[in-house]
């Protein structure tokens, strides 16, 4: 980023470029608000008194993919960015900016992908705006989608369950900073679905079989995991992929994370998919998934719940958080130990 | 609209052309939360428990003007939102979707200026969003900026002010359908500074003078005004002007209101302005101004303390409600009666 004086895409791709853009410029002029957990947390979602608080913008190019729409995903990206910090979501914002020539048709199509999407989660939006602008490379539109929620009725029973294991534990929601040396990782299905589905959409390509995109609300399998207890930390691993996610994980809870490559669950039209494009599944974006971090003697318990829900089927223990080293590292299919680096920057742009 | 079946500019310019898509499109799926103000309100912004919660996107180009910027639209927008229904605002979550190539040294004056309008607010961002879109017709950045809010402090004395005049009076917060007949409308200062400034930005004109924007964010002045007591309802006369804001409130208060043209403040350069360009001064988009329905005997009380303030030192009496007609008209300075009607759209684009 040193050489360039402009925004580039990488920018917004999540990994390191668009991390260094927040901290060099956004948080020195915006950060700075004393709260529970605030911008500077860089969590999923603030917490201002009592309120749950996220704002997400979504720029997905096509509007529609394979799987899902950019209504779908904005619904789903905020209520689950308030249900990893262990919120049941309770009202919407939507703004919509429109682009001058967007098909009424397309603009209704995306309109009733929200309203299932917000049944799914049972959220409803509340408050919204309208802008239309020229017509340009937006691809049709942009959503904007705020949300507020409230501590989740299962919250007080996890957070209960996981002070029986660590006594010193005082965190009054499920923080990326909780995370502690001999938690389990647990991912709750398949990586890399949605930024291929999205990738085939913008090129045109197919991978044989049709890679769809698992993009949906988890508010419910997250409140089913609560209900079991013992989870400290949640993260959704989208822009960046699961390499990104956990990476941040590690350098904000300042522990080391080692993940087992052969139990990260990848469909195989995926891994073959991205073979062919030369991409690498841990640092595609994911919708509908979430890594949990949960104590050692819970992990069995939670991974079985997971395991009954449609949205968890596929879920699996990846990886431990060690005190080894403070980095992330990946046990290879192969045997040896590599480091898994933070992304520089999600190779699909515009996934979400 | 009807034989257009695609977005055209209009359909973000505040004005009928948006009504229509909203209540065509947008409330018929994402209405029908039953909160104490929902979608279906229509108003500025959303009330859920004890949370008032706004979402607002801002596309206004270029995005320095004279008197502003995006940044201060932004911060601006979101507070006289909350703070025209009677609330304090809390926290703020943002929203950025930048183009590819925006200038670091822009993007960094933007966040200055959001710093400053927040500082004069008294109000923190406490979440965001990063998005970066291919170079196309934005003209920078787009800004979405939502909001939390709480009661504000002096609004329970300005209902109970409220009650003392109109027993029968229930409403928890300044709503746009409390206006009832006998209200006096007051005006916080002239009108059309904030749409010539930016009409004169995109087009490169000057008008003598240098006419420059006032958005600025009105929360303390509104704090005032509620101290003194007796405000029914507030709106900011934003996209379709003051002719669009007082038949919104005409239509959900189902009340007529008539506005005296001779006591409309206008800067004689915004006048002249208009005229050069053949636009009505009622119909260009407006910030860092509002309108208050005030019950008669504390009319001149809440006038008396708003040109005590920098921000309503301009403020007129225009008007009142009355139930001998249930539209809006217009005294005008030659002494005749006109209707004014809603306007088609904001006569100015992306002013906001």
């Amino acid at each position: 980023m040193q050489n360039s004086e402009r925004i580039i895409m990488a920018h917004g791709a999540g990994g390191a470029v668009m991390g260094t853009l927040i901290e060099r410029f956004v948080l020195p002029y915006l950060g700075g608000f004393q709260t529970e957990v605030g911008l500077e947390a860089l969590d999923d979602a603030a917490v201002v008194g009592e309120v749950v608080f996220k704002s997400d913008s979504h720029v997905v190019r096509p509007i529609f993919f394979p799987g899902g729409d950019i209504g779908r995903l904005a619904v789903a990206g905020t209520v689950n960015d308030l249900a990893v910090l262990g919120a049941e979501p309770v009202a919407l914002g939507c703004g919509f900016v429109l682009e001058e020539g967007l098909d009424f048709s397309d603009f209704e199509l995306v309109l009733e992908s929200m309203k299932t999407s917000c049944d799914e989660a049972g959220v409803f939006v509340v408050t919204g705006d309208t802008k239309v602008v020229e017509k340009g490379a937006l691809g049709g539109l942009v959503v904007n989608m705020s949300g507020i929620g409230k501590r989740s009725k299962a919250l007080a029973h996890n957070l209960a369950v996981v002070r029986k294991c660590w006594r010193n534990f005082d965190a009054r929601w499920v923080l990326d900073k909780n995370l502690r040396v001999g938690n389990k990782i647990i991912l709750s299905g398949t990586i890399g679905d949605h930024g291929l589905a999205v990738l085939s959409a913008q090129e045109g390509l197919t991978f044989g079989s049709k890679i769809a995109s698992d993009v949906k609300p988890l508010n419910h399998m997250i409140e089913q995991v609560l209900e079991v207890g013992g989870v400290v930390s949640m993260k959704d691993p989208t822009r960046g992929g699961l390499a990104n996610a956990l990476n941040e994980w590690s350098v904000k809870a300042k522990v080391g994370i080692l993940v087992h490559e052969e139990n990260i669950p990848i469909r195989n039209d995926v891994r073959i998919g991205c073979e062919m494009l030369g991409i690498d599944p841990l640092e595609v974006g994911n919708e509908g998934k979430i890594i949990l971090g949960v104590e050692d003697e819970m992990t069995n318990d939670v991974l079985a719940v997971l395991k009954r829900t449609k949205e968890g089927k596929d879920a699996e223990i990846i990886g431990e958080v060690t005190d080894e080293f403070s980095l992330v590292a990946m046990k290879t299919v192969v045997g040896g130990r590599r480091i898994l680096p933070m992304p520089v920057g999600d190779p699909v742009p515009r996934i979400c």
